[in-house]
């Protein structure tokens, strides 16, 4: 049989239940809703669901009405033991569901959690939200998930609604939460630097502002090294194709110098030039920079501050 | 008189000479040669000059030879040690001279050079290479200029040989190392969180080259931010518009807890965690993220690994 497929109709938005109207939780209510899901919503304290109602949501009396009302359970609370907490006293009305927590954590804790769902038999997605409140439901909200694929594929037009970068990244459910992490690692290397760099540039009457669009572009610059460097990192292999640890020490401890001498505070060089000389000292001095990944595999070594 | 653009000839290209020819020496004198400028060497180690007469360079005979061939002075060696050890002895010979020295270092030793090539009556410009050797005199080199723009004007085009992205940054001589320094900052912010980021996710079997695209676009977000922190810092005030420092500090310990469970390094961000404490014992645990200038601004409070 021909399947027509411009001809087929939209299939129609699934009913979804979200549970937690904190910031986050509200900006993911409110998507579903534009997006046209039925939705209900229950929050701890009642006060933060009325608005909602106005746009057309449903409001749960209580916990297990908001699990009954749908299928599709996204869960964003302030952290694991919240969720247990709410979910657990649940028991056999978790059957059947298909449980969604954004909620931030550890890998450690997804995989609990994911355990403690399959024993009251829901299914079970971990997930991690890289995106601010205001971005979710738009082009520029990411939200990556992780645990069974049978459980993802049914639900993902649904929570396509919350954001166009959608992705399942696979069944192990700790791996939304390392994403998350490994993200906001990056996140806090560039806000840091940026800013470190601006209070340096500052001390000759040089406004952030102006500082941006070269941090920018550098930041461009060194991004189109990571494919390479990753690589170097999956081969175990880190030939100086560029420069040398030896040449980032140097250069780190121009940095130092620069900031001492300015009075601004060295602290963020000089943690970079104890890793460093820590790989020089363990014979990476004539390796590329991403033998660094060599300091960071284990804890054996850890600078404590 | 009507002035025919595209009829005006070129000018030729004007002389140069490139003293050092480390491997960054070397990229830049091909670049000058490429780009058809009469181009005279000089290197301590002959040996190393003795290639580039086959490009058709001149090869000076002694360092005073090098800077009596032509009116603008390139000056690339290991440090500004260096730099004055090498020029010192030429005394006269230097006036009035262009001395463009792109050797890496402070903006108190670049500030320091230029008071000494004013005694002895050269123009000085300082400069900041943010380019790999293979880059240079392609689209993709960032050569960052300071001192006077009398200096730089004229000799723009031949500098422009060395890459697209030229600019001239002010008068202080100090503004080309400092925005250098600022850079790098941001390189090695992003480097070590990425192999940190590399370093988790290999714990759960995900290979680096998996992770580098995820980390590509976080990045991209996150740079896109950098505008409106700039402004906020200029300000002086820190609107928690998208998250507070609390907020920020709960998530790094999150992050500390996945590395330390995970059996791999803490050390990045428990040193991040750290300046957030500290940002919030000063009372800005309400503010947005740009309020951790504050903590960068002196040296007072740093941290000593």
């Amino acid at each position: 049989m021909a399947h027509d497929r411009d001809a087929a109709p939209a299939p129609a938005p699934e009913a979804v239940t979200v549970v937690g109207l904190g910031l986050m939780g509200q900006a993911l209510a409110g998507a579903f809703l534009r997006a046209g899901h039925p939705t209900t919503v229950w929050n701890r304290t009642a006060a933060k669901a009325e608005p909602f109602a106005a746009q057309g949501a449903r409001l749960a009396g209580s916990i297990g009405d908001a699990v009954a009302a749908a299928p599709l359970v996204v869960v964003c609370v302030s952290d694991y033991g919240a969720v247990r907490e709410l979910l657990d006293p649940l028991g056999a009305a978790l059957d059947g569901r298909v449980l969604v927590n954004l909620t931030s954590g550890t890998s450690a804790q997804a995989r609990e959690t994911a355990e403690w769902a399959r024993h009251h038999g829901a299914d079970y997605l971990d997930g991690a939200i890289l995106a601010a409140p205001q971005a979710i439901g738009t082009a520029d909200a990411d939200i990556l998930y992780s645990g069974p694929r049978s459980a993802f594929d049914p639900h993902e037009p649904a929570l396509r609604a919350l954001g166009a970068g959608t992705a399942h990244l696979g069944e192990d459910h700790g791996l939304s939460s390392l994403h998350d992490a490994a993200v906001l690692g990056l996140m806090w290397g560039v806000l840091n630097t940026f800013l470190h760099g601006a209070a340096l540039l500052r001390t000759a009457g040089v406004d952030a502002a102006a500082f941006a669009p070269l941090a920018t572009k550098g930041i461009g610059t060194v991004t189109g090294w990571l494919a390479g460097y990753a690589q170097q990192v999956d081969d175990g292999a880190y030939p100086a194709d560029d420069s040398t640890i030896d040449t980032h020490l140097a250069a780190m401890e121009h940095l130092v110098h620069e900031s001492e001498a300015l009075g601004v505070s060295a602290e963020i060089p000089r943690f970079f030039t104890i890793l460093a000389e820590r790989a020089v000292a363990d014979g990476h001095g004539g390796s590329g920079y991403a033998a660094m990944i060599e300091q960071f595999r284990t804890s054996a070594q850890e600078v404590r501050a």
